[in-house]
């Protein structure tokens, strides 16, 4: 089995300069990667009677719908602001500049349910922070968060955990 | 086993009057509607050697995945304008005001390969013709297009079958 961060690209200065951004096209392009990483994600969370996985918009759309099949549960999409048809709840998060705003649908999951989160990446953990006040709002228990990459410098990682939720990465990279 | 287009909820005059929205929300959320969805998206195509799935962002990006990982294959995402970090070939396409475009990697997939294009539903066409214009630039054979939902009275799907793709689609809606 190959170390998963060999499927990374690393691609230097995008989107700014001084930037080093972690491509997961080469490893989701991979049959043995894609499917390398999904069972990865799955495997911690086998037996914690998942509900739903919510992914996040839009590369945690790409590994949570595979993530949920593998474990028997439904796909949750946490989208950005304006992409859902049916009533939502929204909550803010900051960007470098400004901020902008995540949405779930008001009847998304059932209450007391098991919610497992999944994004690619986690850096400043500001999205995913907003999602899971989103599933909290909505009484979804979150079991954990769970991404392929963590940027520790970051410290997002840190943050998910003062909200008293598991944080379970992959991969971690040095540098932004 | 469930008739798929019961999970479907239809949202009246959405997002302008007049529109009936298929939602697949309640499809993706549903543990049972969302394995029998993928699994029928991938079963025409179990024997056709699928080297890759391209999926249309962003519902596209939800079922393309799982349905890859059926398959054995690798996922490729078709990206709205500026979301890709490495070089891109771009095509546009006509929206119903204004034009807008997708894009691809430029090393996406492998010459020669067999793509299945994933989208959840076809309407115009419009989107899912731009996507096999990318993949034939990067001179990828597409053995089919396959949508959760297809819209027959908007054309699409004749659209797509005019360009020698083969196209699968799980239900039929009447109306826009």
């Amino acid at each position: 089995m190959t170390d998963l961060s060999n499927y990374i690209r690393t691609i230097p200065d995008y989107p700014k300069e001084g930037i080093m951004f972690r491509d997961i096209t080469t490893l989701l392009s991979s049959p043995q990667g894609l499917k390398q990483c999904v069972d990865a994600m799955a495997a911690p969370f086998k037996d914690k009677k998942i509900d739903y996985v919510a992914g996040i918009e839009a590369r945690g759309f790409i590994l949570g719908s595979a993530v949920a099949i593998a474990l028997g549960a439904g796909f949750v999409p946490v989208r950005k602001k304006g992409k859902l048809p049916f009533d939502t709840i929204s909550q803010d998060y900051v960007l470098e500049y400004g901020t902008d705003s995540l949405e779930m649908h008001i009847d998304a999951i059932e209450p007391n349910s098991n919610i497992l989160l999944v994004d690619d990446l986690i850096a400043t953990g500001g999205t995913a922070q907003a999602a899971i006040k989103l599933i909290r709002q909505l009484k979804g228990e979150i079991v954990a968060a769970c991404f392929v990459i963590d940027l520790p410098e970051l410290g997002g990682a840190d943050k998910i955990k003062a909200l008293n939720v598991e944080v379970v990465k992959l991969i971690d990279f040095d540098g932004h």
